[in-house]
This record gives structure tokens, C-alpha cells and sequence, in this order.
């Protein structure tokens, strides 16, 4: 099988295509460079050609054209994944979903929506259509699609509340075109979503999503001091604990990262003091108040209730996730990081062990967050790099004091998730995209059935467009 | 200090007073006949005079005028409480507040509304306006009302989401006028809201009260049936544990009360089925099928949204909290009930425990709710009544083996909850009701400040009008 890219590109020539070197470059890249092992990997990467359908049909067209010249389709939200989801391995085809951003039908509870649809475009229409929002977010709610925050994500903002996008109920309805001889439509609920969910579109296209809406409230942002981390890591759980006190966002940062890496905040926080971002509910801001106070150590830096800086420090959810690692490595770019998981009920004893083990080469990000019913920690934490090797390393010291590693320095469904084969998502690949033009490279169990994770897997058809 | 009951009454005479036997009967009573053994102690309590306020300003009136003539007044919302909270243990005057009963302001998240709005009208006021409900609201929705709710309740339907009444947040502000020469007015926030919530009007008058609100889906009523009783209190905690699931209802009523005391279930339930019922959000139905579909066991008996029923079973709430006591009571006399908490983590073992002590003598009726971030159960145990000491014995073993009581056979505030004095309230009544004029009896602390909790608490100025 070869791939005849340019009879496919010529075949769709009638549609928004680009050839153009420096919208291929910017369509072909996401935020991989968080990463310096990915970066190392993947920085050649770059599609043959982008196309921007306007339908379902036009999608579906380019699909069976690819599919007749068995061009690898790698396909595209907004590019702000961390992993190279939407990174075209085996060049061919970028098919970029921006132009595909309707908001379809808002109802009490639930909209259906496209999946280009911007995060901050979406929950704009359903706060304006009946005070609703989406029930949880990524830090980069401004710029990211709903598309890609499904196939390529797994929770965020309002995590806290709701848990992960694979929670039951955290997603209503896929619809997905797969990538045969003729292109079918199917509609996804229950348990087939966790065939599409999550798979970086490696076995099929979503053209439309029905997802549950909570209330848009006039979220109070908030940013609070603690001399001790410990501390603000027991007040943030405890804060989640709260069954009346309805928060979006509780995040816990280690100091000296605010004083080092949150410039906004300058001559306003200690390198001595860690921080808690809130997003609390306006209603709730008495029993917030009165929860903070009988606590005692916590020093609010900032409320945007309540704020008289000559200039705001913006939404406080955009210093959290992976905005965090985003505004360290603007300052450091020796900084990068990881994604672990401290479960319940001991998560805050295993932060602690973990902060003895490395001390400033790593330092603490927490997100509290619901799993099961549970309050616990999901860390992203801030690692300063120096080799593969000692990341590795790093990697390794934290599973064996019991922490699971969500390793962000693996462009593969597989390694980036639970190291082991998702039959579910397998088997649909199996019958979706039975050639594998889809995100070649991305889904092990694919292209190695019998990889043993040993190693950093390396996709043999990487094609390095800068070589 | 003698009461000049007639005094009083004839100084309130322009105002909206009754001395009717009937009516007088009717406004000095609640639901305490759940109790055999609060039936056979307030059976003849009756107000001398009641009177219904139409504002705040009469309400200030009345206790003023009270004060003055040393005549004690008990306040009294719908009368739907089970523990005699508004019944006149020393006669004199009941203030009634159902003409008291305007939703004031209604916004995103919270409402303002009088004391004596039903709770049903409230959430139809706030449907109306913004597709909005109260976050949590007693079995008697159909007929309660919101400052009796605040006053005598601890939570409810709801509760499986939002934790209880106590928690911070789930009450915002409180309006309360004192029993002084002059009374004041005073707004209480935050800490101060513990002097008055649950405080049965024993020091205090509440005149306005701000609440936070959540979203009024189109609730899908359920029923499931389980022939095994543990599989049903698994399921529905499980359920509850589901973060992308909304729920505002998990109750498991063990067999065979469902099949005895449930009449307009006849032929559908067998004696061996114990029964969950659930309210669950319709965005999350395809969820809450899924899950179910995972767990086997159970067979959907009952949901609203698609029912072929000639009559169907009526709201799904009022099968569950102090309405399960109500229907087996209406069936055999010989029932009442006792509030167990079983606590996190061990709530589930614990059940099965005392299943095994007392058989069918104590059939267990459990609410899934919140405390402290953390799914546990609340029982409503159906206790098949025999004598008073054995019911007493009952209640020890049940704190024997780890189980705290909240006893419903008592009528202090005291001995309904943790038999202990609460200083908060106690101080303020030093502080609102010098005399000791309001609800008198129902605070052992103000009563006999040395009472020991040996037996069960006589109040020595209890008039039993029937005499």
C-alpha cells in the first residue's frame, strides 16, 4: 500500500485545500514542544497537504478520496493538545476541522454541537442562550475546539465537580464518520463513546457531539497564599470536600513556581509561598469566606470580585492545568513536566513523599479532582529537565512509590495513557479504518501488536519532512 | 413570671388571630404521632391562641406584645415536622407564618423568599423564572414550608448532592427578629447561621431567607427492583459515586416493605424485591443506563419518562424520606422509624451488621446522601414498635455497635441530635429571648443546664390541654 498523496490532493481541489509550507507547518504542529522528547522527535513533522471541510459531506468526501488513495488522514481541532495527537506522523493529509463550529441545538442540560467549535465560542452561545456552560474545560478553553478536547483530552477545569471526560455521563453523544471505501455515519452512547472518546481520532471522525451542560455562573476566581504547601494542599482538598460550597477550579502550586514563573504576579507573592487558584460559585462566597477563615493560614492575593490591581492578573484558570507548564516554560525552558496520579485516600501523604524524594527538581502542581466519588490529587508536576535518561528515571521512582504516571513525553495512545492495549478502541480501528490511514503511528496496539512498552516506542513510517 | 395569655391575645385582636378548638388544634400540631412515644406525650398540647402575621412588621408586633405579657410563643411553618419542633409545649400563643410566604428576589444560583413560602411554590416560582430549584427540599415538598424546612429539617432530596442543611453554603442569609421589649432585626451570614438553622424558633424568629439554587431538570422518577437487599445498597452507592452522573435521589427500602406498604405498587413489587428509587437528570439517562446495564442485578420497575401505567406511583420522592415511614404507617399503625448514620467508609458493612442482629424487626430504609465530600448512608429504618423500652434498647444496640442516633422519639433539640449542648444556639437564646419565651421546652440546655441525657427529657411545664 501507497500512499498516492497527490491524487488524493488533486481529487480534492474543489474544497479549502492548502499546499502552503507555513500553514502546513502551523497545521501540522500542536503544543508537542511541552515535551523535550517529543520535540527532539517530532519537530519535522508536517503534513502534504491541510484541508477545511465546511460539512459533514465534504468530510465524508475527503474521507472515501483518502481512503481510494490510501492517503493517512491525520485529523485536526485547534491544535492545542500536548502530545502530538494531531500531529501527522506519516504526513498525507491533515484534515482540519475549524470550519466545521456550529453550535446545533441548545437544551436545559445538554447541547449538540459540531467539532470545531471553540470552547469559549460554545460556552458564549449557551450562556446567552439559557445562563448554561460546558461542564468541564481545558486551560485552553480560549483557543481549543470541543473536538479535540474530546478526542485528545481527559478532563479539566471543572473536574473538580464533574471528574474526567470518560465518566459516564461527561459525554452524551458521538457521531462519527469512519474511513472506508464508503464512509459510514454512526451515533455513539453508552458504552460504544469509549470507542471514539480519547483515540486521537486514530478510528474515526467526529462530525457531531451532544454534551452535557451545567450553569454558567459568574465564577469568582480567586488566588490564595500559604507560607506552608502542605497546608494549601489540605485546604484545596478540603475546600472540594465542601458538599455545599460549588467550586469550578481548585488547584495547588508549589512555591517558589508563582514567584518564579506567574509574571503577572510580580512584587505580589513570596518565593516562599505556594498558591491555591480557586473558582468558587457567587453564591457560595459567604460559606467560602467562612470554610477560609476557620482554617486560618491562607492570605487571599487576589479575588476578581474584589480587585483594585491597576492590572488583573486575567482568568485565573489559564495559571492552572496545563497553563501552568505553559507559563514556566515561558520563563524556563529547561522546565517540562508530568502528569501523575495521586489517588485516594492517601493522595496528600504520597505528594509528600514524593516532595522528599526530589525536592526542587520537582515541584508540586496539584489538581484536585473527583474520580469514583472521591476527592483526590491529578499532579502536573513541574519538572526541571536535564536528560531523557533522569526523566525517565523520574518516571520510574514515582511508579514505584505507587504513583501512575500519565506520561506526557509519549506521542502514543498507549504509553500516554495505562501502557497496556484498549481492545475496545482496537476493535473499532478494526473495522472503521481497516487500512490505518488514520493517525498513523499514534495507536501501538495497531502497528506492534506485540510491543512490551520497554522502551519509548518509535513509529517506524515517521516521516521527517525537515530531513 | 406568669403569662397573661389573654393579654396578649387581646392586645394582637386586630390582627389575624383565631381561638377556634379546631383550628387552634389543627396550627398546634406536626407529624409527632410517627412517634408512639411522642403521641402519648403531646397528644394534648394545644396553643391558647394562634396568630398568622401577614409582614414582618406584624410579626415584631406579636413578639413585642408577647414579651410584654410573658406569653410564650411557638412558631410554626407548615407543620410537617415529625419531632413536635411547633408544637406549644406551655400553651400561650402559636405564631404562624403561612401568610408570611413571598418569593422576594430570584437570581442566578439564589432566591429570597419569606419563611412561610411552601416549598413547592417556591420551586414552581423559580422554574418559572429561570429554570431553577431549591438544591434540596423534604419529602413533604407538596406541602412544607421553606422556613419550617430551615427550622426543624437537616436535609433531604437533595442531599445525595448538596450534603445537608449544616453545610456551609446550602443556607446563605438568614433574616431574624428577637423576643425583646423591642425586638431586632439582625441578618446573620456565615457562622451566624448555626445560631438559628435547626433551632426549632426557640431563639428566634426568622422573617427572610436567602438560598442557593441549582438547576430544575425535568427529573426522571425511577424505581429499580433487587432481589437482594446488599446488591441494592451497593448499586445505588455506586451510583451515587458516579461524578458524571446527576442524581438527586438514591434510596434502597429493604424487601418486604415495598411490597406491604407501597399499595400503589401492588402487583409490580413482590415480597422479595427491595426496591432503589432515583431521580436522575434526563442528560444523564443514557449514562445512568449504562451503568446499570454494567452492574446486572437490577430490573427497572418504574420510570416517569416512560410509563405505561393507569396510574402511575405519583412523584418518585414521595416513596422515600419520612414519606417510606408515612406509607407504612398508613398500613400497619404498629411502624415507626429511627435515623441511623452510618458513616463513611464502612456505611455498607455496617448495615449488614445490624441487618443481621434484628432481622424483620427493623427493616432498613436508607437514603444515600453527603457528609464531608463523602457518599455514605442515612437510615430510616422501619422499626416494627413494640414497647418503649425495647425501642430504647434498639436505639443502644445501634450505638453500641457504632451507628449514631438521631433519636426521632424526643422532642428536645438536644436528644434529637447529639445529645449535647450546642453553645452557639444556647448562647444566642441568652442573647434573643431573655426570657425564655420562645418554643419553650425544646432546649433542654436553657431548660435544666445539668440534664444528664439518663432518660428521656420531661419538660416540667408541659400543659396538656386535654386535661
Amino acid at each position: 500500500m501507497k500512499p498516492n498523496v497527490a491524487a488524493a490532493l488533486e481529487a480534492l481541489s474543489h474544497l479549502d485545500t492548502t499546499v502552503n509550507p507555513a500553514a502546513l507547518k502551523a497545521q501540522s504542529r500542536d503544543f508537542f514542544w511541552y515535551s523535550p522528547v517529543l520535540k527532539a522527535r517530532l519537530d519535522g513533522v508536517v503534513a502534504d497537504f491541510a484541508v477545511s471541510p465546511a460539512t459533514e459531506e465534504e468530510v465524508i468526501e475527503v474521507l472515501r478520496t483518502c481512503y481510494a488513495h490510501d492517503c493517512p488522514v491525520t485529523t485536526r481541532g485547534a491544535g492545542t493538545g500536548n502530545y502530538g495527537q494531531a500531529m501527522p506522523l506519516a504526513g498525507g493529509c491533515v484534515l482540519n476541522l475549524r470550519k466545521l463550529n456550529r453550535v446545533k441545538e441548545i437544551h436545559p442540560g445538554r447541547l449538540i454541537v459540531e467539532p470545531g467549535a471553540i470552547l469559549k465560542d460554545i460556552d458564549a452561545a449557551t450562556r446567552a442562550h439559557s445562563g448554561q456552560e460546558l461542564r468541564m474545560f481545558s486551560s485552553t478553553w480560549a483557543t481549543a475546539s470541543i473536538g479535540g478536547f474530546i478526542a485528545g483530552g481527559s478532563g479539566g477545569v471543572g473536574s473538580v465537580r464533574w471528574g474526567s471526560l470518560r465518566d459516564l455521563g461527561n459525554i452524551i453523544r458521538l457521531r462519527v464518520v469512519t474511513m472506508e471505501a464508503e464512509p459510514r455515519i454512526l451515533e455513539f452512547r453508552g458504552e460504544e463513546l469509549a470507542r471514539v472518546s480519547h483515540a486521537y481520532g486514530t478510528n474515526g471522525i467526529i462530525t457531531e457531539l451532544e454534551m452535557p451542560l451545567a450553569p454558567a455562573y459568574d465564577w469568582v476566581d480567586l488566588m490564595l497564599a500559604f507560607e506552608d504547601f502542605p497546608a494549601a494542599a489540605a485546604y484545596a482538598d478540603a475546600l472540594a470536600n465542601q458538599d455545599g460550597i460549588l467550586i469550578k477550579l481548585a488547584t495547588v502550586i508549589e512555591a517558589p513556581a508563582p514567584a518564579l514563573y506567574f509574571q503577572r504576579l510580580k512584587g505580589r507573592v513570596t518565593d516562599t509561598q505556594s498558591l491555591v487558584l480557586l473558582m468558587v460559585a457567587p453564591q457560595a462566597i459567604d460559606a467560602f469566606e467562612t470554610f477560609t477563615a476557620r482554617r486560618g493560614a491562607a492570605q487571599i492575593l487576589y479575588r476578581s470580585d474584589d480587585c483594585d490591581w491597576e492590572r488583573g492578573p486575567g482568568l485565573v484558570f489559564e495559571y492552572a492545568w496545563n497553563h501552568t507548564t505553559l507559563r514556566a516554560l515561558k520563563v524556563d525552558p529547561a522546565i517540562t513536566y508530568l502528569q501523575v496520579r495521586y489517588a485516594f485516600p492517601d493522595h496528600l501523604e504520597r505528594v509528600e513523599e514524593i516532595r522528599q524524594v526530589f525536592g526542587d527538581e520537582v515541584l508540586q502542581h496539584l489538581e484536585i479532582m473527583r474520580t469514583n466519588g472521591k476527592v483526590h490529587a491529578a499532579g502536573l508536576s513541574l519538572v526541571r529537565f536535564t536528560t531523557e535518561e533522569r526523566l525517565d528515571e523520574i518516571v520510574r521512582l514515582h511508579e514505584e512509590m505507587g504513583c501512575m504516571i500519565f506520561n506526557p513525553h509519549r506521542y502514543t495512545l498507549e504509553e500516554g495513557g495505562r501502557q497496556s492495549v484498549d481492545a475496545i478502541q482496537l476493535g473499532f480501528k478494526r473495522e472503521a479504518d481497516p487500512k490505518g490511514l488514520l493517525n498513523p503511528g499514534k495507536m501501538i496496539s495497531w502497528e506492534d501488536p506485540d510491543w512490551r512498552y520497554e522502551r519509548m516506542y518509535a513509529y517506524p513510517g515517521l516521516k521527517d519532512q525537515a530531513e
